[in-house]
């Protein structure tokens, strides 16, 4: 499969894209992802880890934007108080939620055995979407094993895309969807540094996608009510303050609403964003500590990358991923087919 | 054991008690306690019912309010999105929740084939609180099997509070404390309504407590940081817009403060507020239908209502739980004890 | 001048247009302007009135999105809390906001002789962008007067857009921009209800304009950071719950993205929603009335309203402004001229 | 007139007091006070000057908490995006607003002539409460040179209280009312720091207050629906993050509830939160800056003490105003004079 630029799709790009034009060209960050392929079982999960230190002793400083919440993601209200992440990010479907949520409390607990006893909790941070017309997701198939799997499998470099991980199942616009990623190089000053974006794209109804040269593939699949969702993760190493990490995860839903999104009724729509500078720990030996704070000058360029990756990360979720059957039979077609039987004119 | 009222206590009372003086007191509202007890093992599931129907077919109307963010509930975003629950509450400790997660989502399923297939998934909600200094929450002993059978339990009539279900391992301001609850009688015009709330207390640094009277009992047990949390249930039967619940279940955090918390860094502290009113069908034969409000004029009623059960629920859950021991040896007083040494002057 | 369709753009309508294609087609809806021209002023004021009557009386329901908070508008945060509007919406410049505030106080007073004695005050409801790159807005021009002045002009009818009221001195992407309008027939069952837009566009950097057929003018003006702002207020006589209206009212935000905004840093982007069904008794007789409430199942086409009126509304303040000095004797350009000179392939 | 502690009443205080027991302990912080007296006007302006300088050129950072949003406001809208002020406070009646918000424009402008030029706008930042039942509020009595003065008589040291400036025609609980203020000292490790607030305190119905020993003073007037608002303006030298003063100001709620409030429907109950540590240039050198955070670890002190002067502010706002006639002719009854007649058993 290509990407959206090998396809000859030009998303918007006023940025540089970085190396691997993903969400691992922020320094530290890897991705891993379990597939599960069965009987009716078409699902998966996907790991995102901030760094590859112990997360609950080196905090990643994170915000969430709920832009629609129509979702049972875990561990985001914490977030959203304290502004912090303490465990690897999984993605995987609605049903899989509790199943992932135990691994990441045995996890941690196995790291930091004080955790619940003679210290805080632990906030464990999965983030899902419905993949039920692809996968039998009554079957709770997925397992605290598959969620350790993708957690063993997480590296740096590039991330395979499409039908993989909590994507295998996923749809979007009534095409075959499911992870997709991008990244855009920040220069400030003469200081460079990475936004990157990872999607679980499972959204938009049939017809509503348009391409950034104004077209709009019909799917030919017959129009449903949207009970999608989409996850975005945005990850980057600029020093960002609390305040200007939630603006940034706002601007995700720019990118959304730039591919004919209008962030449905029943979608769960979901901005997780965290930056790599100055982390916070978890049982600091002093009372105060510094952070880098870049000027407020500066930030729409992060602004811009945020809803730039964001855009450009879904329409690779989409050209990367195959037609695939549903449950009900009917086919997923691909967009990649789509675009070959409608060349830009 | 005895209420706050039994033992001379005299909570802000400017509203009529309800003949039980608990959440049940609004009709239809059931609550069941699993209790778990074993080597180490000291915590429980408790579960309260809205109506006695199909929650995911006919929808109470409901609003959250994140007083302080540190906790691990699932469920509320839904909730503040669409502002409806479909599933009972449960109530558990902080490693429970998976297992009451997946509970919910069988039973939802089980009644509702359709779900995650034909029709949207479901949000289970599952609040929780730490109880990790007298229970051993490491072993994450809460099943599936326990949160059905809370619910099993679950009936109407007066609730047993204290050291019971989910507040079986639960302390408050240095003393054992657990599940409260309270409720006043609203006369609006010529109509009578009930509200009732339901604690699981488990929040409050030892010394901080103040009485109805002014005292501050001293737990004598050594100062140590917050870790616990709160979660406040209320239910009203009286017919409230969404913004209005969204503004009763704010005014629970007045009732918590005037027991002298201050909202702890490190504690949970939620409100969960729905009412009985014109619950949303699932699944509606009509695009249009019609809701009763309150005129805010007549509102203050229900905040003052709001944060007076809060505060009463808070004191009976303090009340009715007996002196236990920590893991670490040591005894959590009961205030009951307390009370008896230093009577009222 | 002539309208984005007119000038041959296809903004994205799945929906029908209303017989004004402007906020006026919401029945009872009227707007009026009043245009400021003098050494160096180029401002005025817009009003919007909700309905005919005494809004103080009879209170729209209505709700706030702040889509980034840069900006000096009164009167939003009781919006907020109470989910009503009191007194017509006015639009201006920022040092506007003062005068006009007075004005509707006065007229509030006047029709309402209790207010702040036997009764609450007034919410003025005030909106603004800064118009300083064309007007002289340190002069503080605007007058309570000329508030009056474009209270007494509203009517309902086709709306005069452009550089017009307080559209006269604004800019976006580049272009002198101004007041748009536009809006959509919602077919819901057998029920028509209309949902209409208007926009005081003063956002968006010079380059980053995304036109529906993909291209994106250059106005060949210096790029510069952004300072701008735009308000959406957008009307409907659909009746929606408080909740409904506030989610109705975020998807301004996807209108604005898909003309390539990311909601700059420096721009206050605020959208008011507001319903002309069952609105609020100031001193209603009883204490409960009753709403109607559309089904969440039948909401997408509301949010779909949203976003396609927004982005037209937003096409139409550009295409209907023409060319403009700017008060350091740079012309602000045409969107229309550059249509002429670039025509579609 | 005596503060109350001077009158015996002993407000929650775990922590020490400084040295004014006032917000001007804050180093750096200035009050000013203008009181207007003439036929039927009682009322007035009170300032608060965060630092000595250019507010505008070095902006404090600020978190804004809307208790109960029934209220008239201006520049919390920026303050809540940005986090920062770039004016000082005003305090004054509902319907001087207006005159307050020209006069810091002006202020502002005078100082910086580039300001909506060459440079963005500035958010002029004013709280209000109704005094219309002391003052006739529909006089719009104060003026842009009367917000001058109260700025003009800014300074550090101790605050002149009760019934002055802004506070010179509000009531609480059914008492004559007006400006209270009370601080604590932050000891953090080796390092202190001051935390101090000022109130502007016109909420309560009569009957509602409670009393540090538990007493409820009755003022004998007739019982009317609560119309007032509170104004909390809480300041600190203590080096804390964004999020974390958003959390520090979200407790003032918790001292206002301790006093037997509940937010009321009709009370506009605002705080806002400012610290001196590491302001923010308005057009800073480099792109980057250093800021110091407290350890969220200890934090709680910082909550404990915004809860702490809340409270004790508003008692002394209570204690400190005489008896005053209202426009009706009835006498709203001080505070101290219940004390002398009902004194402590």
């Amino acid at each position: 499969m290509k990407t959206a630029r090998e396809l000859g799709l030009m998303p918007e790009s006023r940025l540089a894209v970085g190396p691997d034009n993903g969400i691992t060209d922020v320094p530290g960050v890897a991705v891993g992802h379990r597939s599960l392929r069965g009987e009716g079982i078409f699902t998966g999960v996907t790991a995102i880890l901030p760094h590859p230190g112990d997360l609950f002793r080196l905090k990643p400083r994170a915000a969430v934007e709920v832009i629609n919440g129509f979702g049972k993601s875990a561990g985001l209200m914490q977030v959203a108080e304290l502004g912090t992440i303490e465990t690897p990010i999984l993605l995987t479907n609605t049903f899989g939620v509790a199943a992932c949520t135990e691994a990441l409390i045995r996890r941690a607990i196995a790291a930091n055995p004080a955790i619940g006893r003679k210290t805080s909790t632990v906030n464990p941070l999965v983030c899902e979407c419905n993949d039920g017309s692809i996968n039998d997701i009554q079957a709770l198939a997925v397992t605290p094993g598959d969620a350790m799997a993708a957690l063993d499998e997480a590296r740096a470099g590039p991330v395979e895309q499409g039908a993989v991980g909590a994507g295998s199942g996923m749809t979007a616009f009534g095409f075959k969807a499911g992870i997709g990623t991008a990244s855009r190089r920040l220069r400030i000053g003469k200081r460079d540094f990475m936004l990157g974006t990872l999607v679980l794209a499972n959204f938009g109804a049939a017809g509503d996608l348009v391409l950034p040269d104004g077209r709009r593939p019909d799917p030919r699949v017959p129009a449903s009510p949207e009970r999608g969702s989409v996850i975005v993760i945005t990850a980057t190493d600029l020093p960002l303050g609390d305040r200007q990490l939630q603006r940034v995860a706002r601007r995700g839903g720019a990118g959304l609403a730039r591919l004919g999104a209008f962030w449905g009724h029943g979608s769960g729509d979901i901005v997780l964003c965290f930056t790599t500078a100055d982390p916070v720990e978890h049982d600091p030996a002093k009372a105060f500590s510094t952070q880098e704070r870049l000027a407020d000058d500066h930030i729409d360029i992060a602004f811009r990358a945020a809803a730039e990756t964001t855009q450009e990360a879904v329409l690779n979720a989409l050209c990367m991923a195959p037609a695939t059957p549903a449950r009900n039979g009917r086919l997923y077609p691909a967009l990649a087919d789509w675009l070959k039987e409608n060349p830009s004119p």
